[in-house]
């Protein structure tokens, strides 16, 4: 279990030889992972998360640049970066490198994104659909919007590294313990997808993926352990930990609005009793008063006071168990603002072990509506070709048969 | 990006020269890591886990094995391996490699365990203390136990990998977002025991330790993720995910027990309301009925099952939360069987979403009271000398400089 360090005046093979190079390549591997899942980064950051050390980054860092895979880039401070001050140079993947496809087939909105391997985000469009829209005419919608763009922004696709894709309704990892017609849904998105563009197709609920792109680029950018809420139509999460979706034994981590605020409340769909989602969804919401959303009504105000109250309970039940750095809430009622949150943080406050509620801040999503087609984007950047983890060292069968 | 795979007619290296032998060695490392964390395995398990080639870890496993660092055991059906049938061969770490100390310094109980690197216990013995011993008191105490079992099992510590420490309360990852006397405690504790025995020392609460205990060697090995519930005087949790404790922000995750279950319930000391622990902890029940834990007694059964609906109910919300495999439950009231488990089983049914209560399966613990100190060897052996992440590829810092 020795580590060995070899000195330099070890003898060494040229570089291009066979056994250095297949470590060469470990390493450059990693930083090229690294970067691919995490975007725009400082040599700093990139020491710091490779766990080389600053000669050898250097040095591959180099060798990257001039083959064309990274560009280096002098960013203002307050960038992607975050530092204060003088500007910083951040490393990141050329962005002719490829490009990644976003696509959410949500309840009434298809929304198309595209970014390229550097995390820059480079078209993104949507078509509204009704709720009953067949998902055969849903790919449709996306295909051609995903056309319409890459016309308009004169992209070509040919070096797409993969498609994420966000639907309604819990998935499971292998997309099989997923009842019935879920699962026939998600053959169908997956095959025609896959058919389409020959490319590795990941599926994941769109909430959860609204949750990963929040962890990536928005109000959880940065931090370890990440649980989103969104208070819409309906009420769902994500939880994010080290840069990636909880699944779930079942594929359903993060159900949130599925957690009990009433033992003895109406029975749920989803087979519980007293779900949030029936005290707070948009839906129900809008059943008691039209305007629940215009905080200058006072009953509009009192019920949005209510539905803070009860998500405070819940995020208190989830964050007592998971602990998170950061709690993210999204959706329409999100934008209500204090009417929401400070009674929200009040029950929270009240109803979480005080270890808990002093290590975790709660605040608003960040990003917008395309927030799941991004999340399909990070699941392709962080998926794609491989994990760090199984692309840590090659295979060497041939070298010791 | 390309993963180079060498045919055979390409020139090598020999085997003993530099960057092949790195190289090698990273992969050596990755076995060593593994079995140190997981125990024995079996050739068809290593090949799966390490993501090497059969060929690969054939060579790799026989270099080891001459080395002596392996050792290769056949196994009856049953054993490690969970074969059925026939008798299978099982790879392990040379038991003479070295030894882990677990050390459980418990509000009434003192136990040390000693394993060695093989994943075979080899000594264990508790003593009672008081609730208020102080904790200089405890350690002596823990530290001549340690002394009685080397003497009488001829144990020498001069190989010793580490020290796994569990102790009352909640212990940050850091050890210093705990709050004053708690961080006292901790560094009390860590320094004592490394001044003793000049090895690393990790020190988490007791409670955890014992999840990670039943997720590595109880009823949830095995599993890919694992939430953990102890029934006792105090109520408290563990989540195991990937063979790793979830530490949480403030080193709070997995506090099950204080989750509310009810919202206008008397405060608790941990800054809630309504917590479970005020319902269901032994001592609460102790108060309204002495011989709880008699299920003959009428009285004792009416209890249990209301604890065991309570129970259900925030285990519901913390697997609607993270939905993981399975659930343990340990501690007394789960040694009364049926008369807990069953309205637990209920309530967690009526209130969790269908994908959840359809993947996870809830089982009563498997380990004895030395649970948390085995939890503090498994901290050893996944934690030190490194994570496999760590190991994964040696610094090349000299080789391109």
């Amino acid at each position: 279990m020795n580590r060995v360090r070899r000195s330099e005046s070890d003898p060494v093979g040229s570089e291009s030889s066979g056994p250095l190079r297949l470590l060469r390549e470990t390493h450059e591997e990693r930083v090229l992972s690294l970067l691919r899942a995490r975007g725009p980064l400082t040599r700093a950051q990139l020491t710091e998360q490779t766990n080389l050390s600053r000669a050898t980054l250097s040095s591959i860092i180099q060798t990257l640049l001039t083959k064309q895979a990274l560009v280096e880039v002098r960013e203002a401070a307050g960038g992607v970066a975050r530092g204060r001050g003088r500007p910083v140079s951040v490393v990141s993947l050329n962005p002719v490198g490829g490009l990644a496809l976003g696509i959410d087939l949500g309840q009434r909105r298809i929304q198309v994104t595209i970014s390229n391997v550097a995390h820059e985000f480079v078209a993104t469009g949507a078509v509204a659909c009704v709720d009953r829209t067949p998902w055969t005419r849903r790919l449709r919608l996306a295909l051609d919007l995903v056309d319409d763009l890459t016309t308009r922004h004169d992209l070509s696709l040919t070096a797409l590294a993969g498609v994420g894709v966000g639907i309604v309704g819990p998935v499971s990892t292998e997309g099989s313990s997923a009842a019935g017609r879920s699962a026939d849904r998600i053959a169908l998105v997956r095959d025609t997808l896959r058919a389409r563009f020959g490319v590795p197709v990941h599926v994941d609920n769109n909430t959860r993926l609204a949750a990963l792109a929040e962890a990536v680029w928005g109000a959880g950018a940065g931090v370890d352990s990440a649980l989103y809420l969104r208070l819409s139509y309906g009420v769902g999460g994500g939880i994010v930990l080290g840069g990636r979706l909880l699944a779930g034994a079942g594929g359903a981590a993060g159900e949130l609005g599925h957690i009990s605020v009433d033992r003895d409340g109406p029975a749920c769909p989803c087979g519980g009793r007293g779900c949030l989602e029936r005290y707070v969804s948009l839906t129900t919401l809008q059943e008691q008063c039209e305007n629940v959303l215009d905080t200058r009504d006072d009953r509009a105000r009192d019920l949005l006071a209510d539905a803070g109250a009860r998500v405070g309970e819940v995020l208190a039940a989830a964050c007592n168990t998971v602990n998170p750095e950061v709690v993210v809430i999204g959706g329409e009622l999100a934008e209500t603002g204090d009417h929401l949150f400070k009674p929200l943080q009040a029950a929270f406050r009240r109803h979480t072990h005080s270890q808990v509620h002093r290590s975790v801040r709660i605040t608003c999503a960040a990003l917008g509506p395309d927030a799941a087609a991004r999340g399909g984007i990070a699941l392709v950047l962080t998926s794609s070709p491989a994990s760090p983890n199984v692309l840590s060292a090659p295979d060497l069968e041939a070298s010791h048969p």
